[in-house]
C-alpha cells in the first residue's frame, strides 16, 4: 500500500497527521509526502530551514518528502493548473489513499485551496486525454481523507487510535523548531488529539473525515466507534 | 461477532438491509433481528401473517429473530421506557454493531422513533444503576449504524458491497409477500441498490450511516470508497 | 418560452436533464444547449466526434445547440471572465428559465465550475453597466434550476416526471456512444431516474434544484409531491 | 380542490397564511381551517373570546372552520394519538394541499409540535390498518407545505405572491383584537411579507416550505423565482 | 444579575460549565444550580451521595442549588409538563440569563430533554394565561446559552475566558468524587477547555451556544473572538 | 478602538451596515470605509457620480473612506493577490473590528469575493514573512464580522438596535441617488431591518454574523437577545 499525504506548508503534515503516517510505516506502507511550499510567509524562519526541518521530520518518520512549488506560501490557488500539476504527482506516487487538508474555508486559506486541488486532482488524475498529463498512466486512487491543521472544522469520520506514537509523533513535530518557538502548535495539536482520544476511550486519536462513502465488503472493519461518553 | 439489527415493523430490516446480514452470517457472524410491531396498521397483511413472512425470511438469512410489542405499528413512541426496554434487549444480545433506522424525521413515525429510540438504548445498555434494568449485566457496543427503509435520508457513510448476494435478498424481500403486492418496495430498494452500487464502482450495494466516527489502528480497512464518477 | 441548458462537456445535458428538454420541446418551448467544451480530456473519444455526438443529441431532442470554447475541458474556471462571456450568451438567447450543473464542489471541477458560472451570468446578465456587455439588451431570466450529472448532491427540489419520455431520453444518451462504451453512465442516470421515480409514485423522474424561491400567484402548480413512501 | 390548514391556537393561520388562502378561496378553492386549541394560556384574550375572533376571520376569509381540543394552549405534544387524530381529520377534509406550522423546533413549542404531527398524520392517513380509523377511507394528500407564524426558520421553497390582498388579509388579523393590542404580531407579519416580496420583486409575498420535492409534468409553472436582487 | 443553570444530573453543571459559574460569582452575580435528578441510573454513587457531592460544589462555586425530581435520572422527558414545571422555577429565580445543557440529541438522552425542555421553559414563563402557572408573575429571559457536557456537539457562540478560575473549577469537579473514579469525565473537560483556549489564543475557555442572536447597542463588547490560528 | 469597514461597490456599506457605523462614530469609535469598485458595472451612475456619491454618504457617517481598484465593479477576485492587497489596508487601518460583506455565494459576485478576500486578509495580516507587505507592521484584529447587502443568507449571531439612528441611515442611503432611484433598496433594507428589530422587542436592527466564536471574560455583555416571539 501507498499513501500520499500532501501539505501546503513544511510542517502541515506534521502537526496534522504524522501520528497516522507513523503508525502506517511501522506496518510496511510506503509512504510519500508531498509539500507545496517552503512557508516563505511564514513570521519565523527561513525558506531553506523550514525545508530542513521538513526532511529531518520526514526521515524520522520513514517518508520520502518532496517539495513543489506553486508560488510560495499565501499564493496557493485552487485552480485547474494546480489540480493538474497534483494529479501528475499523484500519477507518479500511485497511492490507494490520499491525505489532504481539510478543504473547508475559514483557516489559512493554503490549506482550503490545497484539500480542494488536492480533491479535484484526484479525480482528474484518472481522466486519459488530459494533454499535461500525456505520458503518464492514469490512476485511480482508492480513498481521499483529510485531516485538519490547527483548525478543527466538522465531524471527524475516522479516528486513528495513535496512543502509542505520541512520542514519536512529537519527536517529528518537534523537527520544525522555527515555529513552535513562537507559537503553541504542538500544545494545540496534542490537546486536540487528547480529546479525540479520550471521547474515544482511547489515550489519543487523530481524526480524519472522508471525501467519499467507504466502500466495504462486511462489517468486520466496523467494530469500534467513539462512544466513551 | 453478533450483530443486532432493530425493525420498527416486519419487513423493515429485510427491505432496509438484509443483504448486509446475509453477508455477515456467510461469515460466521451471530444475527439477531428483534421486530417492534407485527405491522399491524398496514393495509395489507395481517398480524399473524406478517410475522410468519418475516420469521420465513429470517430462516433464508440465517438470523434468530424475536418480536416486541410496543402498542403496535404506528404506536412507537421515542420515550425513556422505549429505550430502556430496548437496553434490556441489547444487555441480552451483546451485540457489538447495532443495526438502527435512520433517526431523521420526515419518514414513516415509527421509523424515526425506533432509530432515536435505539440510539439511546445503547447508550442506556452501559450504566449501571438503572432500576428496570438490575440483574442484567451493563453492556456496551461497539458501533451503531442506521439503514434507510424506502425513504433514504443524507448522504451513507459506509457502503456495503452485496452484490454477491442479491439473489438472495430478493428471496428474502419476497417473503413478505402481502407487502410487495399493493407497492413496489422491492423494485425501490432494489434500484436504490444499484445507484450507489454504480456510484462505487459495483453492481449492489446498502448504504448505512454511522452514528460516532469509526475508530481504527490503522487506514488498512479503509482502502476502497465510492469514487467511480 | 425559451429554455437555455448549459453543459460543460458534451454528454452533460443529455445524460442530465435530456429528458425534461424533450418533453418541453414536445411542448413547444424553444431549448437552446450551449456545451462549454469539447471534451477535450476524456479517456474517450476525440473533439470532432465528441462535438458530432452532441449534435446528433441535440437533433433528436429538437433543441438548438452551440460550443463555447473555455480553454478545455478540466480547465473550466469559474471567474468573472467566464460569467461575463456567460451572461453575453444569456443576453443573446433571452431564456426564461436556465438549467445549469449542480453547482456544488466535490464532482467533475468543471460541472462546479460551470454551475456556479451560470449562476452568476444570469445576475451579471441584467446590470447595464458592464463594458464587455456594451450593445447588448440586459435580460433578466426568471428561474435557474440545477440538474445533477453523475454525481447527486443535495435533495431535489422539484421532480419533472419523465415516464412518457424514457424511450427518447434514452436514444439522446446513446448518441454519446463514444462515452457509453466504457462506462455506465446511461445505466446510472436511468437507475436515479428510476429511483426517483418510484419514491414519488410514477416511473422515471428528474430532479432539479433551485436555486431561488419559486414565485407563484397560487398554489395550483403544487398539488402534486413526491410522498410515495 | 380543498386545502386543510391547521393552526395550533386560534390566531395562527391568520397570522401566518391568511393571505394565501383568500387568494385560493377567490379562485374557488375550498378552505377548511383546523384550530388546535383556544389559546387558553395566551397573556391576553379567554378562549371564548379568541374561539370567536377565529370564527370572524374565518368568515371573512370565506374558509370553514373547526376546533379540536388536545389539552390546550402550550400542552400539545407530537405524540402518535396526536398523529392519529389529525388523520382522521385528513380523511374528513380530504384535502389535496395540507398547511401546517413550520416543524422546526426553536418557537413556541405547540408550532413545532403541531407541525411535526400534521406531517406525520398526512402519511398515517393512507394506511389502511389503524385500528382507531376503522371506518374512514384511507386518503393521500398531494402536497404538505409549512408556514411561519412569527418566526421565520429556514429558507422558503415557495413564494405566494399576495400584493393584491393585502389589505384583505390584515382585516382578517385584525380580527383577533386580543392579540394585536399588546404585541406587534400584526406589524411583524406584513414587514416579513413585504421583505419577502421586495425580494421577489412584487410587494408583498408569504413563504412557504415545502415537505417534499415538488413534482410537476414539466417547468411551465417555474417560469417565476425570488431573483429580484 | 442573577444566572440560572440547569443540570439533568448532579455533576453536569459543574463538570459542563462552573468555571463561567465561579467567574461570574465573584464579580457579585447571584448564581442558583436546578438539578433535574439524583443520579439514580449511574454506575456509581448512590442519590445520597450524589447530592452531597453536588451540595458541596455548589458551595465552593458560591451557588445556591435545588433538585427536581423528574422521575430519576434516564427518565427525564422532553414533553410540556417538564417545561410548564421548569417556567415555573423560572418564574421564581427571575434570572436575565438561563445556561442550559445543547439540546442536540446524540448524548445522554436526558441531556437532551433538559436543553430542550429548558428552552422551551423559558418561552411558557412569559405567557400570562397558563393555569399550572398561576399566582405566579410571569417573566422574560434575557438570554439563553447552551453549554456542553462531554459531548461537543456544534461550534461554540461565545468562549468565556476561565484561565483564572481552573484551579478552582477542578476543585468543584473533584467534589464528584464518585464519578471520576472510574471514567475520565474531569480530563475530558479540562482537554477540551485547553483546546478551546488555545484556539482563543489564552489558556482555557468554556464553549457556550446561544439559542438567539445577541442584542447589543454597539460592538464595545465584540472586540475580541477566537482567532489564534 | 477603529472600525475598517469594505464594501465591494460605492453603496454597499451605506445599505448594509451604516447605521451600525453612524452609533460607533458617535461615541468615539475611528471608522474608515474601504471600497473596492466605482460601480463601474451598475446600470446608474458613472464611477464619479457614484464616487461622489459615497463621499458624501462617508461625510454623513463620519467616517474616512478610500477606493481601491481591483478591476472594477464584477471583476472582483477571491485569489491571493486581492487578500494580499486587502491585507496590506488592514495593516494601515489597525483595526480592532473588520466588517465585510457575507461571503456566502449566490448573491452578486463581488459580495462573496470581497467576503471571503477580507476573511483571508484579516489572517494574512498578521503573518510577519510576506514578499508584498514588508515594511509593514504585522496586524492582529480582534474581530470579523459580516453584514449583509440586500441579499440576506443565513441566520445573524448579532443583533445592532440602531433605532436611534435610523433617520440618519436613511439620510446616508440617500446621498446614493443614482441608486434609490431605479430599484427599492432602501426600502428593502428598512424593511430588513425593522423585521429584525420587531423580532428582537426593539424598532430596527441590523444583523451581524460572526466568523469566529466571540471571547469574553464574563457573561456581562450577553444579557439581550433576540427573543420577543
Amino acid at each position: 500500500m501507498t499513501i500520499l499525504a500532501v501539505g501546503p506548508h513544511p510542517d502541515d503534515i506534521e502537526f496534522g497527521c504524522a501520528a497516522v503516517l507513523i503508525k502506517e510505516v511501522r506496518r510496511g506502507t510506503r509512504v510519500k509526502m508531498l509539500v507545496l511550499s517552503r512557508g516563505e510567509a511564514g513570521s519565523h524562519g527561513t525558506p531553506e530551514s523550514r525545508e530542513a526541518e521538513a526532511r529531518a521530520a520526514a526521515a524520522l518518520i520513514g517518508a520520502e518528502i518532496e517539495f513543489l512549488d506553486f508560488g510560495g506560501d499565501c499564493h496557493i490557488e485552487h485552480r485547474p493548473e494546480t489540480s493538474i500539476r497534483l494529479a501528475a504527482e499523484i500519477r507518479r506516487a500511485r497511492p490507494s489513499i490520499v491525505l489532504a487538508p481539510n478543504p473547508a474555508e475559514n483557516q489559512h486559506p493554503d490549506h482550503a485551496a490545497v484539500g480542494r486541488s488536492v480533491r479535484d486532482a484526484c479525480r482528474l488524475a484518472r481522466y486519459g486525454g488530459l494533454t499535461e498529463l500525456r505520458g503518464s498512466q492514469p490512476h485511480k486512487i482508492g480513498t481521499l481523507l483529510y485531516y485538519n491543521i490547527t483548525t478543527h472544522i466538522g465531524r471527524p469520520d475516522i479516528l486513528v487510535d495513535v496512543s502509542d506514537v505520541v512520542e514519536e509523533w512529537q519527536t517529528a513535530m518537534r523537527c520544525h523548531a522555527t515555529q513552535i518557538a513562537g507559537k503553541s502548535y504542538l500544545d494545540l495539536q496534542l490537546t486536540s488529539a487528547r480529546a479525540l482520544g479520550l471521547a474515544a476511550g482511547t489515550e489519543y486519536a487523530i481524526g480524519l473525515l472522508a471525501n467519499d462513502p467507504g466502500l466495504v465488503d462486511d462489517l468486520a472493519a466496523l467494530e469500534r466507534s467513539a462512544r466513551e461518553f
